[in-house]
């Protein structure tokens, strides 16, 4: 893991946290993601919208890999994100072969990122704080919904 | 690992095996799935919709699970399904804390089952002949497709 933070990998970031930014004021939860070619082109971009749609199964990453449609191959392709990806998603990048992942931040919640670098993805973490703060604020907040985001609620 | 065979599983495999077989005369993948609640309540079905909706994302086991809409725990269910979840639905199995898998078979594709299992969740394959001969039926017929539905298209 690397965290080069500006660049390309933080041009790309933006593109995941004004997803997060939008769902978090449509009192969504706020994770975004993208999926990008190797020549940087967007293949495909958005957010959790378990509570905009009533949806459970779109989460930052799973809205980003459906606004691509369909592809043959995802190889050379990076889905960047604001946060670590849970397992749900961690086990989207393994299937499709999805060649590199950049997060935003690992600290608030720490998903799947290490078992992808174990099966070859390349995982970047660029220890972002307005990605931090988004999530920190959000859980602060929201606890149950966050709880229930991540398959933990109704435990209390 | 056991294999029932008949009874309630046998009665959960016949829905996820309609499912499949919509898909099929849908000219879809022919994988479908269910999630199960512990009373036997069926919390909601569906289908691999790759191909009917354009949409990567809904594979049998994500189409079963958006289906069942938003709970806040999933502890106690089970998701039936025809085929050995691939990563991304043992991804989601994982996260989401679904206690059982039912699978049809697993000879044609394994995926994260055994994962799985070693992270606590009971797995049941059942080796049935109807759901191995779907899948082997469409493999043969549309190599492509399928390799496109798992992430490995477009290697030849």
């Amino acid at each position: 893991m690397t965290a080069p933070g500006t660049g390309t990998f933080g041009d790309w970031l933006a593109i995941a946290v004004e997803e997060a930014r939008a769902g978090r004021d449509e009192g969504g939860i706020p994770i975004g993601a993208a999926l990008i070619d190797r020549d940087g082109t967007v293949l495909g971009r958005g957010r959790n919208r378990r509570v905009q749609d009533g949806d459970p199964s779109i989460h930052g990453e799973t809205a980003a890999f459906r606004a691509a449609g369909r592809r043959p191959s995802y190889r050379g392709t990076t889905m960047v994100t604001t946060l670590s990806p849970c397992w749900y998603c961690s086990g989207l990048i393994r299937q499709f072969g999805i060649s590199r992942v950049v997060i935003g931040e690992a600290g608030t919640f720490t998903g799947g990122h290490d078992w992808l670098a174990g099966h070859g993805v390349e995982v970047v973490v660029l220890d972002d704080p307005e990605c931090a703060e988004l999530m920190a604020a959000f859980v602060r907040d929201n606890r149950e919904l966050w709880l229930e985001d991540i398959g933990a609620g109704g435990e209390d």
